[in-house]
């Protein structure tokens, strides 16, 4: 592979230009391609940046100047420049390469991301902490349209746009986030996108007006004027200078030479600049061209003629939702840009008027459900559990206290393997059980899902979270739910009671039966209502046992199992231990290698439930 | 008060115009400044928008209309023209008037606001249900030009641009949050607002082409092409016309006659209209025109010659982190619109360069702390324990897992009083204590403030909070504070071992007086750091005792008692008992009256002590 030969070079990147760029850009995609379809992961928005990446590579000088990529799925090239293509089989796996930026890794990723809208604000910081240190380079955040959506990234263009810090913000424009993008920026952009003529005209003007005057010379404010003028009556004002930034666009994010300028327009700037670059998603590689969303995240050993199709708690909720709106009318929606990824397309498609896709906005989305709450729509907000975490004010403030009827379909919940700490779903019942007025359900089959779902859509009056993993589904034909009755599942007897929360079941089950076959008699217990607890039932159990186990997919720090030995009465506390995951990071890898990791065995259960009786 | 007679009389309403509109004004100011310099609340922000809020009475039909005012301490004048005039003397008073819109206080009250931004998104909502239901009223969201600032709020208009959805958007520009604003969109503003003849330059040409076409007509679209073209030509295009909704503006708030027209104007308009509306803080009323700052909440009994001087934690941390700055260089204070509320008038008159007012944008804020503290700046979040609900995901996701040195100053934490359910800081050792890498303290005295402070900024090497409430401070000199180590305040013995978590202090020791006397042998402790617990010690402690009892301001589902208790060895378990608030939203009152309703005094701790002792 010839250009990993170079990265260490940095003449051979000076050198680049769109003459000799092409054999280069070809092998990393290549190299992209051969890698990723076998370890899974991001493919489309790589192939898309590889003329940008390099681009930024000949100009600026990494890793003393900084880059922060938002979200940061789209930082493959960079890893691969940055001396890390050798590494690339290891990619998502344990111990292995990341599948997002990490400091740990590498002194060239200069901030861990991993959710979206956070690169102009930790961008903006690193940029402050620079001139307060009197030191001098370049830091560069790196945002997709989508991602500019995001509330967040609003507020540091604000506070960006106020201010002189010298920041060059990249808008990465491929009109996508995962799905087609929305809002109306997305129309802001796509109306830049049409005229393009700006930024020749503006050079144009520039030339012209070069003539009469320079920066500093009284004749440049008037200089400054007439450009302003002439630029308006050409085409709407980008709404990044109204903000108060420097724009520079549109660029053809796959010429390189375009690019490098400019880049050193930027970096000759003062204070803040943001480059509008489009892009193609999954440039150069047809498949992922005419399909950029099947191609954004793929699973290892991708093949397109044979896509996965394992019923998931995601694939039955699309299908639950969509069947159930048809008989309940009042149902709506409300994704925050992962329509495919909650399993609605079909939910869409069907019922375009009762199904919002608000960008990347979970703060919107939550509050937006309690505005038609409060008109006697049933508001289904389908969002993944880490995502949700960016929503928890809202889910306080604005659903809880006003105990607003909101049904929260959590996705990801627990662990989610490849995609590391950033998006682990192991919070979400920490952050839910504490606030007033919520319901906490957890499923383990798939009967027991959709009739939670039924009682959170029908019978609860008030806030309701269904939270379920990314897993395939158990079909058993257990009992039917009832909410805040926990179902016993098997008993041998009283000597251990296991409480096993949703998707733990199996795990639960297989604890159960090495029990039984050494002779300890156990009782099975499927918790299915989190909260709020029946609290007689819950002794009623303990006051049998010699001890409570917990298993849960959750940090154990103000999870279920806390929570249940909390709520149990004070003389039972002591028969309690919990099983989940510590107060710690959990990082990438398989879903089955991080449980055992953390304890999440029936092996290690057993051990310690050994231990424990002895005591 | 002639006023109240007609507040029935829709008639009353329709009448108003500029030239009868005066003596009414007058009036309602009259009994705003009378009211609410005796009960305390918002005083500047309501006198501000009497004409305006008056208007809206005259062209909406409330309450089948519905209007969601933004954080809505600016709706006096509403619960005064909607029925609540007679209760104003309980205004802020337990069981009296709420401070803030409360749909269980009136139906005029559409939505319960308190926090900024969230008006937006929840008249979306509203509005969605409306069309869904096939209802036909109008939804105003009422916002502040600060709280425009907030992410969610540009969430809500970037999703409200994009589509159809009728919704009228009142902007009330006053320059201010609660401090003078800042960021680009304020400047786009100011710009705004320097361009007076905007609105009369377009009426002029809708004069001129409205002779040409009509919607609908062929000729409208180069009609309105033209215009636009006319409009750039004059002044910067408004940057809510960029994100797809219609804008009105200038409309001078104080105006009636303007105000009625525009209104009238947006109700006819389809899809999202704003409405921009200039208005003066503390409008009539001279003291609160020249310190609208001063008069934006006030005390009960308020008298500007004779502010309150108690030393309080919050003016501790204004005087400590001041003095601190000088000698530590590395130190920069972040706050979001909460200056004088923080205590930081002083740093940020000395330190200029260092103190970063981000506006209201707490996401932004803690994201922006973790990009510095990656380059050795130490960042000092200073913020209210409920707003930093925000940015929950942003210290889990950018600080904690990258482990960064960000210290968070968390001001009203615990139960705050007057300003009700949406401000209290009951929740912040729920949120905080289950982040791994997170270091939770807080402080019962001013010397262990500072020390803790001291051990925050020079030797905590990760995330770390100190949270206090909004209190006099205990100034007793009790012995160095030392991490993770529980102080021993007082002993008679070990039957009871009382925990006492920050200012909590003082109801402990009450408590171990009283027990004394009753010859119940107990030990008074200060745990000072919630997270992490040195559990040797902590099990020492309980190893010995009978009973454990903890007293927190904050929930006790997942406080500070709770954490303790399942840190201990679970053998000590059950000697736990709780005293905190309890699983429900806490309403408004004075500290001490809310203290005493949810068990947190003397006698209950007590009785509850004995009773578990006869156990």
């Amino acid at each position: 592979m010839g250009f990993l030969i170079n990265i260490n070079d940095k003449e051979f990147f000076k050198k680049l230009n769109n003459e000799n760029v092409r054999p280069i850009a070809d092998e990393i995609r290549r190299f992209l391609v051969d890698n990723v379809i076998k370890s899974g992961g991001h493919l489309a928005s790589n192939l898309g940046v590889v003329e940008l990446t390099l681009a930024m590579y000949k100009v600026f000088d990494f890793p003393k100047d900084k880059i922060v990529f938002d979200v940061g799925h789209q930082s493959y090239v960079h890893k691969i420049l940055s001396g890390r293509a050798d590494n690339f089989s290891t990619l998502r796996k344990h111990d292995g390469l990341s599948g997002f930026p990490k400091r740990s890794e590498s002194p060239y990723d200069s901030f861990n991301t991993g959710h979206s809208s956070t690169s102009l604000s930790a961008a903006l910081g690193i940029a402050k902490a620079r001139d307060l240190n009197g030191d001098d380079y370049n830091v560069i955040a790196f945002i997709g349209d989508g991602a500019l959506g995001g509330g967040m990234a609003f507020e540091a263009l604000n506070d960006s746009g106020a201010g002189e810090t010298k920041l060059i913000i990249v808008l990465n424009d491929n009109e996508m986030s995962i799905n087609k993008n929305v809002g109306g920026l997305s129309s802001h952009l796509s109306m830049l996108r049409l005229s393009k003529k700006y930024i020749n005209v503006k050079d144009k003007v520039n030339r012209f007006f070069n003539k009469f005057g320079k920066p500093g010379q009284t004749i440049s404010k008037f200089v400054k004027k007439m450009k302003r003028a002439i630029k308006f009556a050409t085409i709407n004002t980008p709404v990044f200078e109204e903000l108060g930034l420097t724009y520079i666009g549109l660029i053809d994010g796959h010429n390189i030479d375009d690019l490098t300028v400019a880049f050193e327009k930027a970096k000759s700037t003062d204070g803040p600049v943001l480059i509008h670059v489009v892009t193609k998603k999954g440039c150069g590689y047809e498949p992922a061209e005419r399909n950029p969303d099947i191609y954004h995240g793929i699973p290892p050993h991708f093949n397109p003629e044979n896509v996965n199709n394992n019923i998931t708690y995601t694939s039955v909720f699309g299908d639950y939702i969509t069947r159930k709106a048809e008989s309940n009318k009042k149902i709506s929606v409300i994704t925050a840009a992962m329509t495919s990824g909650c399993g609605l397309n079909l939910f869409a498609s069907k019922f375009p008027d009762r199904f919002f896709d608000v960008g990347i906005a979970e703060e919107h989305a939550v509050t937006l459900a309690a505005g038609l709450a409060c008109e006697n729509i049933i508001p289904v907000f389908s969002v993944y559990s880490t995502f949700l975490q960016r929503g928890y004010d809202q889910i306080l403030h604005d659903v809880c206290i006003q105990n607003l009827h909101v049904v929260f379909s959590i996705d990801r919940a627990g662990v989610v393997g490849e995609d590391g700490e950033t998006h682990q779903g192991l919070f979400d019942l920490s952050y839910l059980t504490h606030i007033p007025n919520m319901t906490v359900l957890a499923p383990a089959t798939q009967k027991e899902f959709e009739q939670m779902m039924d009682y959170a859509i029908d019978k609860c009056e008030g806030p309701v979270a269904v939270r379920f993993p990314k897993a395939k589904i158990n079909n058993t034909n257990n009992s039917d739910f009832e909410i805040s009755k926990i179902e016993t599942i098997n008993s041998t007897g009283n000597n251990v009671v296991i409480f096993s929360v949703g998707r733990m079941l199996d795990l639960a089950n297989e604890v159960f039966e090495k029990l039984n076959a050494e002779n300890i008699s156990s009782t099975l217990c499927n918790v299915r209502t989190i909260k709020p607890v029946n609290t007689d039932e819950l002794n009623n159990y303990l006051s049998k046992c010699t001890l409570a186990v917990t298993i849960e997919d959750n940090v154990i720090s103000g999870g279920a199992g806390q929570y249940l030995c909390n709520t149990a009465n004070r003389e039972h506390r002591s028969k309690f231990i919990h099983f989940g995951f510590p107060d710690s990071f959990v990082e990438h890898g398989s879903q089955i290698e991080l449980m055992k990791k953390y304890g999440l065995s029936a092996e290690n259960i057993i051990s310690n439930i050994k231990k424990e009786l002895m005591n």
